[in-house]
């Protein structure tokens, strides 16, 4: 990082002298993603000072490495011919990328703007789903007849454009139907003369145009891939998704579970718009709130024991609290182990059960631990018993909840990560408080 | 996954009936992955039977796929003997991943019953601290002299073992240091007659031995590299690391910041043994009992002011919760970005801004609507403004306290999602208790 920091104050010394021209030159020999970098941390004025000294080329590799919000911020501010100038260099999946970002009035004068055929290239992109492995796909691939030789092949790969990120070639029939690969290690290593219908894998795991994104990254992981080829319903090869872009999907992915696990959107980043934001983390807050005023209207229900023996007040916040973070705790690793592909049917019987164990053995350690400094402090024994067993009880509800809640809202195809703190946690405060101050009342007489 | 689920029946059915051989060969056409899903949701004696069909070579790749525990589990059950000959078929690198799963002396015996050649490469690696790029690479690449021509370079790797998983040809000079690279691609494409030095990419980003595996990854991330050479304090080339064990670096980052703001270890998954997890949960079980006995503790200074008006105790669990989630949101946004670099230290003011707006602006919102319906609820005027006015305090401490908390952490080289929901937390319900409860004794005898 120390290289970039260092970076960045050479850009920033030479933006205060006007330095333009060695600015230029010091930007186009650094990495799209450092440039990236530097922009992100400029005022919005020297943003696109520094962005319109880039080559048309640069700029498309540093805008596809801008996190959203400041690429968006920055094509707002260029007119539309800078814009189009741009993406025109830029391959098509990123170009819609990109446009995925801006309004769609803005977006449709861009494809206007651009260049016919790539404008074309792009909007056939747009045609897939939002999410989807034909949104993600690279046209930049090699492919050669199955007929071919191994020197026939090298020969095409040599007249082809592909770059030095071509690591597979790719085996096709008559009608483009995607029949094996071949690893260049493969083809350099074997004999010129050979057919390459002999030395491809056959077994070539592949997606369809519409597969989920994060089927694919499941698919990258399980089976350690570095390219995986994107067919049609026909098993036609239409393009492949290299690995980078996979582990931007992995990425999005655990953001997303983080973030949602504490009543986030899923894709807020830290320097979104407050305006932008402020809808989405209301609507959770205000999901809390009803479920909080779900939990305050059961201590509502014993108003009149609190009045009798107001010390019940003092120890809610303990019942709440550790209800609350046992539930937590469950449903994180009961959430990640989904996402990760650990939990599975076969094996969810044996995850129930050791959240109960766990449950019943943390509860009663926290519990007796508990029931000890409650005694100490207030001197009320039957109180400090009844706070211990309430917390025991507590546990439990929360291994129960916090394991079954997630499993269920995945067997209805709903995103497990919303059964946050917000949503499960409001079991265990109801439940807590309920047991808590449901047994102080029953045992109200032994009390006073 | 339909596909593994099918494999599972026809596993069981097999095992069912006894019969091994056609088991064995169903599992020898079978992926390590697939075959590693499988003995997962196996009972221990059939997981064991299982793993005795593979052969070697195969048991050794499924042996890599399986998650930690269960990997364990499997290692105890078999004699050394065995694990020796499944271990000798896996690269050394594999071989330490296994071996740092199990207790010293059965790791130390396995060493000495393999083959001695295997067992030194291993020790050796093992030399290299646990998270260090040492640790994890591999001495499967192929590098060729600066000097040599393209066709030599071809000959060589034609003559190495290097198989279809090597994509790049590092070179080397006279010294073994690391000069550049040339893509497998390149090469092909180039004259046979041309010199490596030619057509070498000089600047290879590269680690030495004891980076830190989450500082590989970052780089893998940035440059979208498929490999990193990893070279000594010398620049010596050692090894390389190759992208799918970035990956799995990844997903246990994720992981670790998904569980520690819950409150849990950070490598824990679903089939952990209770008695493991019991431990490490009951620390932050422990550790939140105490904040939550601090919170306890400032209701505790009101408890006149409750005993005098219950009415305070029904409000406090919306008081806690809102806070509570308010502080998440900001927290977890605040780590996530500080995890994927988005959060420089350039841009900390901007997010601080940013979070005091959303709170300012959530809890304006949330403050009318909890005033209004408390004030619908129990009719009095000027409690429900009371805690109106506690819940947007409460949120502007918790934006506060949720970005700068994690930012601190970070600067004093702790990991910022310790700053869990567990920790900060007790800020927010601390001083929302003190606020709301403070306000309405202050104002107590306009309350009555």
């Amino acid at each position: 990082m120390s290289e970039t920091e260092r970076l960045i104050e050479s850009v920033k010394e030479l933006l205060g002298g006007g330095r333009d021209e060695r600015l230029a030159a010091l930007l186009e020999d650094a990495h799209a993603a450092d440039v990236a970098s530097i922009i992100r941390e400029l005022a919005p004025l020297d943003q696109i000072h520094v962005f319109r000294l880039l080559s048309a080329e640069h700029a498309g590799a540093v805008l596809s490495e801008l996190d959203d919000s400041t690429a968006r911020e920055l094509l707002q501010a260029l007119d539309e011919t800078e814009v189009t100038r741009v993406l025109g260099r830029m391959p098509a999946e990123r170009v819609v990328e990109t446009l995925e970002e801006l309004p769609k009035e803005e977006s449709d004068k861009i494809l206007e703007l651009m260049e016919e055929e790539k404008s074309e290239e792009v909007q056939e992109l747009l045609t897939y789903g939002k999410g989807t492995a034909g949104r993600l796909m690279s046209s930049d691939f090699v492919a050669v007849h199955e007929g071919a030789s191994v020197g026939e092949a090298i020969e095409h790969i040599r007249k082809s454009k592909s770059g030095d990120d071509a690591f597979y070639l790719y085996v096709v029939d008559g009608h483009d139907h995607l029949v094996g690969l071949v690893p260049l290690h493969r083809l350099l290593t074997a004999d010129p003369a050979a057919s390459i219908h002999e030395i491809r894998t056959e077994e070539v795991p592949s997606v369809t145009v519409d597969t989920d994104q994060e089927e694919v990254a499941r698919l990258v992981q399980r089976y350690d891939l570095l390219q995986v080829p994107v067919v049609d319903a026909n098993r036609r090869l239409l393009g492949s998704i290299s690995v980078d872009d996979i582990i931007d999907v992995i990425q999005k992915e655990a953001t997303e579970d983080i973030q949602r696990l504490a009543g986030v959107a899923g894709d807020e980043t830290v320097l979104d718009p407050p305006r932008a934001v402020f809808p989405r983390r209301l609507v959770w807050l205000l999901i809390n709130l009803a479920t909080a005023i779900l939990a305050s209207s059961v201590v509502g229900l014993f108003e009149s024991s609190i009045q009798t023996l107001a010390v019940l007040a003092v120890f809610m916040p303990i019942v709440a609290s550790m209800g609350g973070i046992g539930t937590t705790q469950t449903a994180t690793v009961v959430v990640r182990g989904l996402a990760l592909g650990d939990l599975t049917p076969g094996v969810a019987g044996r995850v129930l059960l050791k959240e109960l164990r766990l449950g019943l053995t943390t509860g009663a350690a926290n519990g007796l631990v508990i029931a000890a400094i409650a005694y100490v402090w207030k001197g009320q024994l039957l109180l400090s018993l009844i706070l211990g067993i309430a917390l025991v009880l507590n546990m439990l509800v929360a291994a129960v909840f916090g394991t079954l809640v997630p499993i269920a809202l995945k067997a209805f195809r709903i995103d497990p990560a919303i059964a946050s703190s917000v949503i499960i946690t409001t079991f265990t405060d109801v439940f807590g408080f309920f047991s808590f101050l449901g047994l102080a009342t029953l045992l109200m007489k032994f009390l006073l």
